[in-house]
């Protein structure tokens, strides 16, 4: 993590402090931890004040943040942690209004303003909304994570075969992005034939059969940044039926990356998707069109049917309409994209689409 | 998920539910929810009353909950969760207390109260303590995942070489559980040489060398249900501090397993493992010497310094003892096993221990 995006980070959150009254916030979404100081392990806050960002993590985990943190005080707990909380909080006079990320649990929240002796303020998606804008030291590891993907994507398809399960292909893709270094950025769906119909498949011992249809859904992490990709295609002739839902896909897809691009309402791009689907006469999916991705999967902004706000440049969101016939079939093409001012730059292009001729 | 179990486990909460003088209680943690109900997907919600069990959940999951599930009454929801659930309490006009698991977030808890338009009781970990004891259900699940996992050891093993990665290994295991019908159980652990002296490490681009040694923690999960094992062993001759830190962690490993059995207090078995390290004359480790699992990889009870409360016949627990000097070498062993009347019996005796003569 460089410095400099580190700083520019704290600073945009100060900032945001600033505006809402707030004088210290307790991150404790472990993204969001991650975020502000770099430190990418487990079971730790953070705490952001005017003049200083400080984090709360243990024994376990002192080494490894003395190397990841950047302009961040090292708090060592040997206590649980909302309770080691409370007490830092005490500490800093000078904060009045403190405030707590509403991912907390009510537990740990009960534990955290016992020990700091004081009310709390429940703050909102705050750092959340700033993470939906990429900096070029994100952007740089979502490229390396998509180019990863990519490649771990062409490599396990050659070791396609008529037998093998659903679970042993998620396996391989797995196996390729570890290979270069890479960690599986989520559970890989794999779904052979109908099971592609549910958009929430977990991959099973079903075995591929001599003409059969595949979906993947997977995405590498590199240096905690994920990628997201789907592809479906035919293995051996496909159907008429699932060539009419590809060919319906296709078009909604390109359809929502036409019209996304700084500025855009996120309505409207979801909105294009799912009309394609409904010229064509198939069923519209029930899932969101796209999301934010980053150092989590799902990350705002969503698209959706009901959903305010615009897409801005420096976003980074999936694309991913799908058809989905219970029982027949399921086809969903997903790809990522970066918002520009112009329109957008899709990031996944090195992932192959494998032809309906192949 | 038997019928049976399903039923044994409702009965159970219902009884600890009556004890509380609570009339409804909603389920939020996923563990919770699967084994109320038997249903394995996401984003759903249980509430538990004197007369019923419901599964809050979408249309996403329907088709899935209605085969999963035993003796629920599905809700689909068409809105957010925590209004959802809130809309469903309003209508059970007999639950004059309802309770929520304390693990919900502050920002749910607001809106499930909003939406109930009433006090909410906040249950602490009622179901999690239910879950500390296994039915035979479960028991055979987890026999059946420590098996795979014992297999896929056996096998990654065969493919270890001079310049491979800690990642490449990982991903190795991982494929051979999927290879067996299983998942991974959480995210495998592969540590070389010193790598292995931080309990936490992730695998990464670290290479076997001609003469190293290996940490691998990892596990399979078959039906929901994991297992949980490290495995430390050298490749090509050790030096003699690992040899003694080995010796010395082996030792351990046997004193916490000797005295673990039902009505042993969990701060002596504990307290047997750092015993023997002490008097090997090697610093004691920092974590506890075991925990329940199931599944969740890490559940009640928790073998460490300070706990309260006895083992219980039916409980099945790790032991973990390890030896970590920083920056030298680290070595655990780690067995999962199942708390008996008279004693326990270790469930993962058939994954090897590679000899030190090997």
């Amino acid at each position: 993590m460089k410095t400099e995006h580190i700083q520019q980070r704290v600073k945009n959150v100060r900032e945001q402090l600033r505006r809402r009254h707030i004088d210290c916030l307790i991150l404790t979404r472990p993204a969001n931890v991650t975020y502000l100081t770099g430190f990418s392990g487990e079971d730790s806050w953070a705490l952001a004040t005017k003049g200083a960002v400080y984090l709360l993590t243990d024994s376990r985990y002192t080494e490894q943040a003395r190397k990841e943190c950047v302009g961040t005080t090292l708090v060592e707990r040997k206590e649980l942690i909302a309770p080691a909380a409370g007490k830092l909080v005490r500490k800093l006079k000078s904060a009045a209004t403190v405030a707590v990320e509403s991912s907390i649990s009510v537990a740990a929240y009960r534990a955290l303003k016992k020990s700091a002796g004081r009310t709390l303020k429940i703050a909102g998606d705050l750092v959340e909304d700033l993470r939906a804008v990429k900096d070029e030291g994100e952007l740089a590891n979502i490229r390396t994570a998509a180019a990863i993907a990519a490649t771990a994507f062409r490599k396990a398809v050659r070791h396609l075969k008529v037998g093998m399960t659903e679970s042993e292909l998620a396996g391989i893709i797995d196996l390729e992005m570890r290979r270069q270094g890479a960690k599986v950025g989520f559970e890989t769906i794999v779904a052979f034939g109908p099971n592609a119909s549910r958009p929430h498949h977990q991959p099973g011992p079903r075995t591929l059969g001599e003409t059969d249809t595949i979906l993947i859904d997977f995405g590498a992490r590199y240096a905690g940044y994920c990628c997201d990709i789907t592809r479906s295609f035919p293995f051996g002739k496909p159907t008429a039926a699932w060539r009419r839902a590809y060919a319906a896909v296709e078009k909604a897809q390109a359809a929502a990356i036409k019209v996304a691009k700084a500025g855009a309402e996120l309505e409207k791009v979801d909105a294009a998707a799912r009309a394609a689907i409904r010229e064509s006469g198939l069923p519209v999916y029930g899932h969101g069109t796209g999301h934010g991705f980053g150092l989590e999967i799902h990350e705002v902004p969503f698209l959706k049917e009901k959903a305010d706000g615009k897409l801005q440049a420096g976003q980074v969101i999936t694309i991913e309409p799908g058809v989905y016939l219970p029982g027949k079939l399921g086809v969903r093409i997903e790809d990522d994209i970066l918002i520009t001012d112009s329109g957008c730059e899709i990031l996944t292009t090195q992932c192959p689409r494998i032809s309906l001729r192949a």
